[in-house]
């Protein structure tokens, strides 16, 4: 075969990479793996700036593999598959998300629900393959921010062709982390949902839930979100939670997006008593802290939820495809990343970047 | 009618009570009302001793009430009934527990789930009657440290007659406190299920989880309890946290009866990801920390929960009675209560202590 990236050939691609943790990103070049017998070899076009992949740069979370290339909301088209390739042909739009493998066989991966799996997924990028069925095994995995990966065609995703690839790379971690507790406790048409943080998480959040048919609320500090919040995002409330009090005990669930520190004593106040949740999808740097009265007294949950499975990832890809739902994205080129991070930490996006990968 | 407290005549009665939050408890006498159309008028045999009644009287969570007669897990025998009463007759086994009515009117209410009333409960003690329909409204509520209570009958319980009114007791509140969260959150034959701490909840938590069928494990820095645990209550495993570690992500849900502080986080290691559940019913002094990677990352939950309605709390009875289930106490007079109070907070009681009614 002559195309790049086909069945058998490694293949050299461009990249951008963290040398170290206190180093910026700089430009390098990495060696994909040649498409086995069930890979997809994908042409990246869009990759987008997820803070994980900022915490992870910069060895906020723990300690790194470096150099280390992040990104793992990545959109592309299928350049060469596998001739055991069932799901994807050349030319199809396509996904990968935050890990490209699992341990296949506990009851989590059984389940579709690979991103608890009780041995380890594999992340995307910063990790090593650890198990034998992994073309790679031992080998360190790079992420999105690349012209080019190589994965197994039962971690990608199916793009639904009439979705922008740019505003849709975002799906694959900024979606699916808030659709997968939408889904999982119970959003659905006529709930009261509330948003807590209107970013890159919680501008989706809304967009879901308001799909979803659920009375959706918009709780932030900045009074400047407003008016998106209300027109272009369709919520159906907002409120300025420096100058305003939600209606307590009132919300089925609240999505809680914001990963600094806050008080989730005045949040747990808002969700309606005897099964109400407070979901945290974001991660405070530190321990956060509670009043055991604010939820045991009157049942309320306090829960977290992280990414989606394949197939929950699947579906709320196809869920896009029919309500036309994707990001709202700022396009930079690769040497705007550093740049980008600095302004992703300021909270200065709407809401969400990413790279172009023709400029690596 | 000739019986004391028959409909229409008030009564007095003796009971102890807390004067002022800094004084120790000491005999006092009350008024009951008359038994009105829907009442039951309760011969008081036995009245547990409940943490909260503790709190309460040493005004540790709020400004209470004074005087102030507490006892919220109340077991009589009905002495005299209104004449619309269709659930009791004179003579039947009968409780009370931690609410005497609600306002009967919210989505809570209607549920069957008084403890959640949206207007709030009324307690059993310490509260007003705020509702126009209660019998008494405005009048302050007294407690089961006394020797009579009037009560409308549909806050009011069955107590099966095969159950000794004495270890029943405590079932109106330890019993239901630990049973409506293993219900609410699905525990059933086959869950594996952890008690954490051994004492008035726990040991009834214990009781209802191996009755139900679930692999029990009693997590505890006791190790004088393990032979108890093991043996009369029936859990089939025991770990000293002290000295060993119980196997991570294992419980499908923990019941956490520590009210002292405690190490949140690595409770919450020990249960499942994708919705294991580690439940509060306990009530530590302060805030409560943890780190959001104990819970955000494996979708793990942090909940809580607190007593149960009016169904479940007969439900719970039933069950008690079929099973022959009921708790295991120590039986004071009214002189001893001061001393039963400070053995409570050391823990020193194996495992409620109950009051003998007829030595107020």
């Amino acid at each position: 075969m002559e195309t790049p990236g086909a069945f058998g050939d490694a293949r050299k691609c461009k990249c951008y990479a963290a040398k170290a943790a206190s180093e910026p990103l700089e430009a390098w070049e990495i060696e994909r793996r040649g498409v086995g017998a069930r890979d997809v070899g994908i042409d990246i076009r869009w990759s987008g700036i997820c803070h994980s992949d900022i915490h992870c740069a910069r060895n906020e979370w723990f300690q790194g593999l470096f150099p280390l290339v992040p990104g793992h909301e990545i959109a592309g088209v299928v350049a060469a598959v596998g001739p055991e390739v069932t799901k994807f042909k050349a030319g199809d739009k396509v996904g990968v998300g935050v890990f490209v493998d699992s341990c296949r066989e506990c009851d989590k991966c059984r389940q579709g629900r690979e991103q608890y799996c009780l041995k380890g997924k594999v992340g995307t990028y910063g990790a090593k393959f650890p198990y034998p069925h992994c073309a790679e095994m031992g080998a360190t995995t790079y992420g999105g921010y690349s012209q080019y990966i190589v994965c197994d065609e039962s971690y990608a995703l199916r793009i639904p062709d009439n979705l922008d690839l740019a505003a849709s790379a975002p799906l694959l971690c900024a979606g699916i982390t808030t659709w997968s507790p939408l889904m999982f406790y119970g959003a659905q048409a006529n709930s009261k949902v509330a948003v807590a943080g209107l970013g890159g998480l919680g501008h989706m959040a809304v967009k879901f839930a308001v799909a979803l048919g659920a009375h959706t609320t918009v709780l932030s500090r900045s009074e400047v979100k407003r008016e998106e919040a209300l027109g272009l995002l369709g919520a159906h409330a907002f409120v300025n939670t420096k100058t305003a009090k939600a209606e307590p005990d009132s919300f089925d669930l609240i999505i809680d997006t914001i990963s600094a520190d806050h008080d989730l004593d005045a949040l747990l106040s808002l969700v309606k008593p005897d099964g109400g949740n407070l979901c945290l999808v974001g991660l405070p740097p530190d321990k956060i802290s509670v009043k055991p009265f604010s939820f045991v007294g009157q049942r309320k949950i306090l829960s977290g939820s992280c990414i989606g499975g394949i197939k929950e990832t699947q579906d709320m890809l196809d869920f896009c495809g029919r309500h036309n739902i994707t990001c709202l994205v700022e396009k930079i080129n690769a040497r705007q990343i550093n740049m980008a991070f600095d302004r992703a930490v300021d909270s200065d996006v709407k809401y969400r970047f990413v790279i172009d990968a023709s400029s690596f």
